[in-house]
Order: C-alpha cells, then sequence, then structure tokens
C-alpha cells in the first residue's frame, strides 16, 4: 500500500526523535531506509544483549520492532505529533543469531489517533537473511505537545 | 494458585540462568523474590534505555517481563529443560519514569510443553508503585539439551 | 480495584446494549455479575458452536470474553460514549467442554479514551470450573454517537 | 513464501474437518481457496451475528480467521495430526458492515510443533473489498489422535 505524508520532512522527523532515543545509541542501533509508513533499524549482533544461550535477547528484539513499528507510524502522522506504543504483540520464530538484526515495519492501518503496524525482523548471517520474529502493534498519536 | 516445582533447586536454577543472560547485566537488572511459579526482576531507571520522552524504552520493559514470565515458567519445568519464549503480547498503561521498574511474573496455566504466564511492571517512585505495563505471554519447555 | 463508575446507571446502560448485541441472543448468553469495572457473560454449552473435536470454537470463547472486556470498560465510561474493541489477545489453556462457560472481566486500566481489560473463561462442569481461556484487551471509549 | 505439504490430500483433509465444525454451520461459513499453508474462509453477513451497532461482532469475525488460520497450518501437517488453537492476537481495523467478510489465512512459520500464522478480514461491500481485522496466531500440531 502506498501512504501519503502529512508532512515532507516526515524523514528528517524521524531521524531527529531515534536519535533522541537513547536506548538505540546503547545498543548501536542505526535507521535503515525510511519511506511513507516504513522504517528499517538495524541492530548489530552485540554480546551483551544476549539472554543465556547467546542468542539476543527476545526483549532487545521487541526493542528494535517496537521503535520501527512506532516510526513507521510516526511518518504519517501530523508533524506536532508525538508517538507512543499503545501493545504489541510478537512471535519468536527461530534464534536471533548473526552478524546483525534488521527490522522492517509497515503501517498497515493509519488513523488518526492509533495506526496498526506489523514488522518482521530477520536476522542476517553470512549474507542471507533469516525471519526471527513477528510483530503486530498499535500506536497512537499523542498531540499538543 | 500454588504450584509445586519439579526440582528442589528451583531458585538456584533460576539464579544461574539468570547470571547468563548477559544482557541483564548491560541493563543492571536484578532477581528479586522467586517462588514456585513467580518471579521478580528489579530494573533501576538508566537514562540511557530511554526513548525520545526521557521514559524507559517499551522494548527494555518488556525484556525484564520476558525475561520474569520465562523464568516464573522455568521454576516449575524439570531440571534439564530449557526455556524459550513463543510469543508475549503487552500493553503499555504508563510511561515508565522513577527509581527502578519491578517486573512481577506469575505462571497463569503450566504445562508439559508450553506454560502460560502473566506480568505486571510497576515504576516505583517516592516509595509509591504505579502499573505500567502488563504482558502475557507463552514459554516452551525444550528438552534434551 | 475499586473503581467508581463515571454514571449511576451504568448497569442498566450494560443490559440495555447487551440486549441489543445479537449474536448474543444467537448464543443463548446472558449476563451474569455486573460492578463497576467487572461483567461477567454466561454461554451455555451448545453442539452447534463446536469444532471438530467437539468442543466450543476458540472463536466462539472469544466472543463472550470480547463483550465482556467491552462491557467492563463501558461501566466506567461516560454516559454517552459508546465501546469498541480496539485488539484483543488470547491464550487457549484447556479445551472448553461441560455445563456452560463463564467469562469474567475486569478493567485493568481505565482511560479517557483506551481502557485495556483482562478477562478469564471458566467451563463449569459438574459444578467445577476449569480455567480454559484467558484475554487482555484494549477497548476504546468513542463519543459523539 | 511456498510451502510443500506433507500429505497429498492435505486439501480434502481440510474439507473434512471444516464439515465437522458445527460452528461453521451454525455461522453459514464455506470454505474458499485452499492451497499449500494458505486458506480462506467466506462468512456472509449475518444480521444475528452483530453487535450493538449492526456490526459483525468482533468475536464472529476472530472466529473465522482463527479456523482459516488453523487450516492453513493443518495443510502442511502430516496426515495423523490434529491442529489446536494455542494463542491468537487480532486488530480490528474497520466496522465489519457489507455483502460478506473474506478471511485469508497464510503460514507464517510452519513447525513440527508450533506453527506460526497471520491472517486479514476484509469485508466485501458493492464489488470492494476493506480490510477489516488482522490476527497474527500460534497453531499446535496435535499427534496420536
Amino acid at each position: 500500500m502506498n501512504f501519503i505524508p502529512k508532512s515532507d520532512n516526515f524523514e528528517s522527523r524521524v531521524r531527529d526523535s531515534f536519535a533522541q532515543q537513547k536506548v538505540m545509541q546503547t545498543f548501536s542501533a542505526s535507521l535503515g531506509k525510511i519511506a511513507p509508513g516504513k522504517v528499517e533499524i538495524i541492530l548489530p549482533f552485540r554480546d551483551d544483549l544476549t539472554q543465556q544461550d547467546g542468542f539476543l535477547h527476545a526483549g532487545v528484539i521487541s526493542t528494535i520492532l517496537d521503535s520501527a513499528c512506532g516510526y513507521a507510524a510516526y511518518t504519517l502522522m501530523p508533524e506536532k505529533a508525538n508517538v507512543l506504543a499503545v501493545e504489541f504483540k510478537i512471535n519468536f520464530l527461530s534464534p536471533a543469531i548473526g552478524e546483525c538484526v534488521i527490522a522492517r515495519a509497515r503501517v498497515k492501518k493509519p488513523g488518526r489517533t492509533l495506526t496498526v503496524c506489523e514488522a518482521d525482523a530477520f536476522a542476517v548471517q553470512g549474507g542471507a537473511e533469516k525471519l526471527v520474529a513477528a510483530m503486530q502493534s498499535t500506536m497512537m498519536a499523542v498531540l499538543d505537545r
């Protein structure tokens, strides 16, 4: 689906907000492609973000998928809106191991108040991508801030 | 509900596994109370784990709730089992701000393969607790490891 | 938690709206206890609502849990509001078999726009209750209708 | 993604099991296209399955999406397996009104024990389709029955 953003500067707004998410710097995460209704976040594999088996922790995967969903929704929100996560659901499909994980989020249904998104996380190893998690989430536009 | 653990050393098994979750050290998270079917994890507020508004990131809250659910399930699993997250759903109820966040998980329905858990996260500020998130999750016992 | 309803007639508003949910009559479902932030719905076991193994279909259980959550939220909404389901998540814990199923919903966090609820479904057989499903859901107050 | 079914007769197995889901007859629901990892179910609009505003009840939409997911997973299961819903999450995107609703489910990740599916529901009105709900679910293969 093709979405029409409500502001021309949606990409710089995403980059500005992402730069303020200190957890993204702590995780060494970076933004990938940004388009209306679509955002990618890349997380390099880091041993200090793993669970007991040496895989990236489920919550760490959730963190980049949640931010990717939030910013996918944010690209379609009016200029003065802020975005907050209402809820998300995530299924873990394979262990997250490799060189990095790419979170790819897209808006499923934009709305004035609530926007529904979905996102997949892929582990990249030796040039191959493997689906490791899938998220379905609800984001909320908060105005007057 | 009162649950009967399948091994006497459920508490030391939780502590051993938790010590191997490197992300918990990265987050400065620690275990609280451990009982059959119930586990607490405490996360001190850290500015480097926040989102754009200065609140703890939704994914960070998810991380400690997910581990708390996993270990709540783990207390009831046989000695040789490992635990993996199948999926979880989380609602965010209030911004996570304060001195620390406590994740409290409990088993809702134990099972041989799948265990369903629920967990709440409370932000502690000035001695008062405020509910900030609620999770419902499915954990899987993986044998033969 | 004790909630204070925004209107005195919350119970009659629930009963009026429930009477307009034609699917509830089709299912022979009825309202049980109603209190601020809490609603019960009772569904007699009916062979024509089963899946391939003779258990009540997961979607049928979802239907009464969703309505119970919606009305639990509705008890705390202002008089002119309507209530709509934003989303829900449900885990199925045991096959739903017996004389009837009772859905018990409670508000977890009320809000001006969004209310988060949780609900359990219990199958009743020979006087004993067994937990068969657990839901966590988000309801929305729609004004000006 | 293209999936390879474990049995040649996956379509007749789906049709046989669907015929045993009495709730599908009660709802006048029917099977649409069946392919490896993909199943459609069509529900004609029926006034006796509505909620208080005259839209199809969220739980009714959930019922056909859940069955569509279950049968999408079932097409990839071995011949002697039965399929059970572990859990699902559903977002409601628009009111379900029109001539009928089509549930389209696809397997996202097949597995020996657990299969993750996703599904969309579209309301059909005057020849146009509108997305009304999105589901993400976990199905379980139960052997030895």
